[in-house]
């Protein structure tokens, strides 16, 4: 009992921490923040900082691998790993936004990273492989026939994400409302388009 | 014929020191460019650069006026004014997403604006009109019946501009080929979807 209440405590520690620094990192962005702002923000000294990480660099690595295990766990859902790719893709779709608004600030970040840190090109590397994974779905959903030909599947992926990924440009919580409306209205838009056709009345 | 000559001259030097300044911009960010950085990377003085402008905010302001008036000028064009809402969306969205292409480096700029100086909140304000613009012409597509009624306006506004905008993020004029595939895949899948509907073939 003392042993899981104290590891309770020193996560909370570890999880408050880092929603402080995703949002110095955010603001500031990663190269213009220092442990001193850190310290400042979140109103523990820096050596308390210390106690829990490394440094600045450690806590980039758990606030964008907490957006990159979001994203990767998708893959691994039965909904996309089972069935026909143009159902698997929906899912996926659907779900990368889900994260995305769940775990906003840590894409903001992740989406952000640029420079060339460790921490930073395994972050990129880490993208480019979700990218790339999804954009198999995408290529093995063409093959099916159920994606229109004449997009090639890679600017199909590209065109998706950066629907997905716009996101963290313009959705506030606090004023763009519900998710699940912001969801369905990003799945319908890719998968069947605008234009109101008219069988679907 | 002199006066043409030196014309010409002039404005030459103004472009090709606005086309260093906006990769300058986009490499360092607004705030961490001085005008030292730009007389560097420019190659002539400081005080050739104050020949042609005040300083580095009126660099700024012509560097975004030239995206924002490529992208106002497209609702002036007579498929963005005359006929059905549906169609003058389709061809604003489309010409969108060429110009962002063809004036790349300094939509780029554009989007990225955030700060406090005049010019800043100036863009941000001719930004927030053009989104106006063409949310309104969205609100008259749907009140047509020509758009999809379970996505409301002002959503599919942006997640149509977050297609368009994501291109600064991934397009590479050098690696990502021909601009008019991009542009009819992107406008194809936002009027019409991914998905290969059987009437479509």
């Amino acid at each position: 009992m003392v042993e899981q209440t104290r590891a309770r405590r020193d996560s909370y520690t570890v999880d408050s921490l880092l929603a402080v620094t995703v949002r110095v990192f955010n603001d500031r962005g990663y190269d213009g923040t220092s442990m001193e702002d850190l310290s400042k923000a979140a109103g523990i000294s820096k050596s308390s900082i210390y106690h829990h990480v490394r440094g600045k660099e450690e806590l980039l690595r758990l606030a964008v691998g907490r957006a990159l295990d979001g994203l990767f766990a998708i893959l691994d859902e039965t909904a996309a790993s089972e069935g026909p790719a143009v159902a698997r893709l929906e899912h996926v779709i659907r779900r990368m936004t889900e994260v995305l608004i769940a775990e906003l600030p840590y894409v903001t970040l992740l989406l952000r990273v640029r420079g060339n840190t460790r921490t930073e090109q395994w972050a990129l590397a880490r993208r480019r492989e979700f990218d790339h994974r999804v954009a198999e779905i995408v290529a093995a959903a063409e093959k099916d026939g159920d994606l229109r030909p004449d997009i090639e599947p890679r600017l199909a992926t590209r065109l998706l994400f950066g629907m997905v990924n716009s996101l963290v440009e313009w959705y506030r919580p606090d004023k763009d409302g519900d998710p699940a409306q912001v969801i369905d209205a990003l799945t319908h838009l890719a998968f069947d388009g605008l234009r109101a056709h008219a069988p679907r009345g």
